[in-house]
Order: C-alpha cells, then structure tokens, then sequence
C-alpha cells in the first residue's frame, strides 16, 4: 500500500463536473488499494472574485483580513470534493490548513510553512479515509489564518507528501505533461517523459502555471518525486525527479521563450564600488524585477550596465532611475521594447561547453540578431527581436532535435 | 465606556453597500467610545448558493462537510466588514468561530455553543480594536468545524455578550423592530418599546426571522438585555428584557398568527396509559411538529384525539400513522385543511382570568367560529378558517387596543 498525494488546481476544480471528474481521480488510486491525500485550489475563479469584491471595499485591503477571506475559496472546494466522494460510497474527511496541522511563518498573503504536525491527517488515513486538506492556506504560531502566495497549493502539495512520506506526489492540472517547448507556439513540441527539478525550475514558463517554482524548489529540497499530469485525459504526464531518465538523456531538454521584453542601458554610471548594489536594490524595492544583467567598462572610469525587464515595468522602472538620479549620477538612459527572450534549458550542458556555441550558431544561418546573451550552469539565454522569437525557438527546437522521438509527441 | 456586542443578519450585510452601512453602524457605537464586538451573518443568499451546489454534489451531503462549507459565509463577510471598518481608518481585526473561542458540542448543523473562551476577542478589544466575529459557527473538542443551526447568529451574539459581560446586545435586521402583529397585514400593528423574554418567544413568528427563539431563550437564562432594531433606519428598536416596561403594561402585548394550518383528529384510539406518548414520540421521531393537543373521552373506552400540524406536514403525517397503525390501534383519521392559528400573547394574562372570555366574545362578535383552543399562561391560540384569520386578527388588535399610542406607530 503507497502513500500518494494528489493535487488538483484551480482549473481542475471550477465547476461540478470538474469536481465530479477529480473524485474519479482520486477514486481510481483508492481502488488501487492506496491512502489518498489530495490537495485542492479554490475553484476557477473564486479568487478572483472574492478580490475584487474586497477591491470595491478598500483600495488596499488589509493583508491579514485577504488571508480570511481567500482561504474560504479553498474550504468550499475540500467540504465539494469531499461531499463526491461521500456520495460515491468513499469515506472521506476534509480538512483546512489548520485543521491539516500546516504551521507557516508569521506573515500575510505570501507565508511560508514552517512545519506539519501530520497526526491528524494520519489518523484520518489510518482509519481508511481519503483526506482532503485545503491548499494555499495555513495558520501561524498565534492563530492567524495565513496563505501561502501564488503557486500555494503546489506548495501545500508538495509539503505534505514530504511530511507523510508519501511515495508520489501527483500534479493535476489543464495540461497533460511539461512540454520540450510551448505547444500553443511551436508544432513539433513533445512531452518530456521526465525533467530533473533545476531544468524545471529554468523551464517555468513553458506553460505558465504548471508548476510553481517555488514548489519545485520544496520537492527539490525535499526529493520529492513529482508528476504533472492532466485531470482529465487519461495519459501519463511528465516525472519531475533529481535526474531525469537516461533515455531522455539529451544535451537541451527544452525550450523556454517569453515575450514582452524591454532592454534597459544607463550610460556613464560612476564606476564605484557600491554602484550597481544601489540600482539593483532600489529598482528591487520598487518591484521591478530584473532578468538578463550586462555590465561593460567605457574607455573612461564610467560604466554602462545593460539589463531586461518586463515591457510593463518600463515606465516604472524609468520613474524610479530619474528620482534616484541624485544617488547613483548618470548621463541618461536608452531602453528598446519589442524584445523577446529564447533560452535553451538542459542539466546536459555542464558537462558540454560547446552548447552555447551551437546555438548562437544555429541562430546566425537562420538570420537572427542576438542582442544580449546570459548563461547557467544550465541555460543560455538569448534576447532577440519579438519578430524572431517563434523563428528562433523553431529553429533551435530542430537543431537541437527536440522533436524526435525520444519525447512523446504532443 | 461601555462594551456593546452588534449582530447584523444576512439581509443588512447582502452587499457591499450593506455592507459599508453596516460599518457606519458600528463607528457609531465606537465614536461613543465603546467598546464593540460585532457578529455577522452570511451575506443574503450565500448560504443558499453554497447548499443548492452540495445538493447537485449529493443528495443528502454529510452533515460534517456541510458544515466545513458553511462556514465559510459568516468568512467571508467578517473580512469583507473589517476591512471597510479599517477603509474608514478605525482599526479592527476580524475572527472565526474557532479563533473567537467558540466551543461546541460535538454535533454537526445543530450544535450548541458549550463554552467561549474571550481571552483572544477581549485582548483584541484592550488593544483598542473592534472585533468583527463570524456568527453560526464554531468547533468542537476534536477541532471539527460545527454550525448552531437555524438562528445561530443570534445565538453566537447573545452567548458572547454574555460570555463578555457586555453592557448591551443589539440585534440589526431588516425591520424596525417587534410589532403587535405583522405590520404587512395588520394596518393598525404598531411597535413594541419593550417586550419580555417570555412574551418575545410566543411572538417568535411574527415578523419571521426577527430574532430566533434560541437566542431568546439563551437571553432570557443569561439575563442579556436585547434590543431589535434596524440596520438602515435611525430609530429606537424594541427592547427585550425580563419585565417588559410599566407603560408598556398592557394586558395583551401582541397578536401573533400563522396560516397553512392542517387539524388532525384519530378516533377510536385505545384508552392505553401509553397512547398519548407512543403517538407523539412516533410523529417526533418522524420530525413533525405537533401544537395545539386536544383529548376528549368518549362514551366508550375510547380515546378522540385530535391535534394542529403544518399543512404541508400532512401527508408524511398520515404516512406514519398509518405504518404504525398496528402499534397504536383506532379507527380512522379525519383532517381539514385551511385553517389558521390566532394567539394573543402578554404576561398581563396569569394575573387577569377574564382574558381568553374577551378573546372568544370578541371573535363570537365578528362571526367567526372557533374550531381549537389551547392556553397558557401568557397566551391563548385558537384555530379558525383560514379565511376569518385577517378579520379575527384586526378584531383583536382593536379589541385590546394595541393601535392605541402607548405604542409607537408603525
């Protein structure tokens, strides 16, 4: 008999018969003879909802009281879920986050767990009954309902299934696996039968919202075997494990691309010690998250760094270098939207320096401008124009044979 | 300073405009510098969403699950409450049943609130906050979510108050306060400055839905002064407390009524010292609610029986008679329907015998025939045609003068 966790998202819960189709789920496990844990979102768009009634009430509504009122989404969807299973001859048991003994931080709308007292739920299963616990939410050392932040169920998922030990820890959700690239974009795009965590971690916005990163780093801390699979098509999805299969055992193992990118240049920075600790802690501060960073020396004493960062934060990020000007002095700055950033992703690279060769290389016969270049231990990061992106990925998804048989075709 | 517990029911927080009129209510009392804890319903139909999509889910969903999903109304609204209180700059902090320290017995939909630790709502108070507290719900010893049932905000209001020593419980809902008879078919119906627990209870179904009956009766025991009034009119409301006040001091306070009333009558039962009980333990356990009683010995050994249900009880109450029919032998079942049962309530009643005399001789007056009776001590019922209910009940309303103005008028 095996432990196993099951997650269910948003999506996979939004409506009666998507509840319905879960308990089946659920179901064919139990019938395999193990203990269930599954793990539920609020469903569809509940949330949503319940936010912009608060923003009707309150322009900034208090963090701690968003906590009260989304961890209700969840609750809704564990005493459903539950009631299908009751109704369909299975004894089972729902559970809130505190009531699942999920211990988080002392913090509002973005906590972190910091235990699981598991006694309850593994009575509940040893007493031969499916548990179903709230995902997202948790509560604190004073009894304060907290929630864990976007990703949070994953997160609650994948907490779980380390804390009880449990064998899998299966992800359902809209998509049927993760994928070598985004098959809304690019035909030849195959599910990968397994990806290691770091490859996750890089490929995460391939089919945004499959996994959080920040549960993937849990599972990855923890090794946890995951499995991301749909909810409603009856086919295997994509392991996410410490190393993924020999068979699958290419160089790149995806390909991750996102549009929407500006480049940001400050010209004639002072080439002090502390300069680009202060840029980059005060755009911080203000939000702004920075991805690609370029710094060059000019000929003088002065530096020109270069940096990408989401086409909407331009305006943002421009108004907080102007009123900081005074603190870090510079000569002026120059941005360039209508960017896009296509990286290759494989753990396979570390081991094979000429990679990012290969794929420059690709890149120049096929006509694209790189603009900007970064690499990891397991990624090179190109940024290119938006015009090129779907060329690139294309491109590069066939040099780097992505859509041989190895996958399983989409 | 005083402490002062507010309860506002489904219909004065249905919306978000309730909602902020609600919150006003409450700064009021807290400009006055008092202290408030606030107990709140699920907004309007909330709970009745949340129960038409468990029965889609399951026929006769589990009593436990059914509280874990309705629990989250009274949620919901204390956050969105609180966080339109912190909107107009008061601070306040919002609590669940369980984080308000209400204990219950172990029973789901129907418990009874068994203890309220205030440690947590009272050090929220000394730290100069309004306590927001969702009403109908708590937990029991083993951490399980219970509900109170029907009228359980009230109930939650009244336990606190008590449970905090608070110096009065103000009862918000849609009307105005508690009337003579139902101002919605009686003109002359006027409200009440004070009514007594006792006399409140036998009104309860007057104005449905004012303030349930459980709550009185927990008043009346904890000797918590209430009073009624309205969520969105400024005007004094009907107090409710031991000894209604001496201007108030008629001999008949109020005239409640009530139509789709069924008269069963069992003739030739068995003249069996157990009988009586055996029939009504049998309809009870059948959930039927039995009221007006009425025996008569006839010339043989036999029994008449004859009783007052709902109408729509009727057909289930047949049903069970007639499957017990082998256990509590007689003859045949006679009902009529249409009926209507006319009371007239006040505690002036023990000290005045001539009271039910003035009611029969008035209704003889009007031509209306009288089909039951029953009494007590502060109040006569009668059974007329459903058609006579209106006529007898503005006879009665003239006859004892209520519309005069020692009330207040509607």
């Amino acid at each position: 008999m095996a432990l196993i966790v099951q997650k269910f998202g948003g999506t996979s819960v939004g409506s009666i018969e998507k509840i319905q189709n879960a308990a089946n789920r659920v179901i064919e496990e139990a019938e395999r003879g193990n203990q269930v844990v599954v793990v539920v979102s609020a469903m569809g768009k509940t949330t949503d909802e319940l936010v912009s009634m608060a923003k009707e009430i309150s322009a900034a509504p208090s963090k701690r009281e968003m906590d009260m009122l989304l961890s209700t989404g969840e609750q809704v969807t564990i005493s459903y879920l539950t009631m299908a299973l009751l109704a369909k001859g299975y004894d089972a048991v729902s559970y809130t986050g505190w009531q699942a003994g999920i211990s988080t931080e002392a913090v509002h709308s973005n906590a972190r767990i910091s235990d699981i007292e598991t006694a309850r739920v593994k009575a509940a299963l040893e007493a031969g009954k499916i548990v179903v616990v709230a995902g997202f939410q948790g509560v604190d050392a004073d009894g304060e309902i907290t929630t864990l932040g976007r990703g949070g169920s994953d997160t609650t998922a994948v907490a779980l299934a380390s804390a009880l030990h449990a064998d899998r820890c299966d992800i359902y959700t809209d998509v049927t696996g993760v994928y070598t690239t985004d098959p809304r974009y690019i035909k030849g795009a195959r599910k990968l039968l397994s990806v290691s965590y770091d490859e996750m971690l890089e490929l995460a916005n391939l089919g945004a919202g499959v996994l959080h990163p920040r549960a993937v780093e849990f599972a990855k801390n923890y090794q946890i075997q995951l499995e991301v699979r749909s909810s409603m098509e009856q086919e295997k999805g994509t392991i996410i494990e410490e190393e993924a299969s020999m068979e699958q055992n290419l160089i790149v193992r995806g390909i991750a691309f996102e549009d929407r990118i500006t480049r940001v240049t400050i010209f004639g920075l002072s080439g002090n010690i502390g300069t680009l600790s202060t840029i980059f802690t005060t755009l911080a501060k203000n939000r702004i998250n920075v991805d690609i960073i370029i710094q060059s020396m000019t000929d003088t004493d002065s530096i020109n760094l270069t940096f990408s960062i989401k086409s909407n934060d331009v305006e943002e990020a421009l108004n907080v270098l102007e009123k900081n000007k005074n603190n870090l002095p510079f000569d002026r700055v120059e941005t360039e939207s209508g960017l896009s950033k296509v990286s290759i992703v494989g753990s396979g690279m570390v081991s094979n320096p000429g990679v990012a060769a290969e794929m420059f290389e690709c890149m120049a016969q096929n006509g694209i401008v790189i603009k900007m270049v970064s690499t990891s231990e397991i990624k090179v990061s190109t940024v290119v124009d938006q015009k090129d992106m779907v060329k690139a990925v294309e491109a590069l998804h066939e040099a780097f044979r992505l859509d041989e048989p190895a996958q399983v075709k989409a």
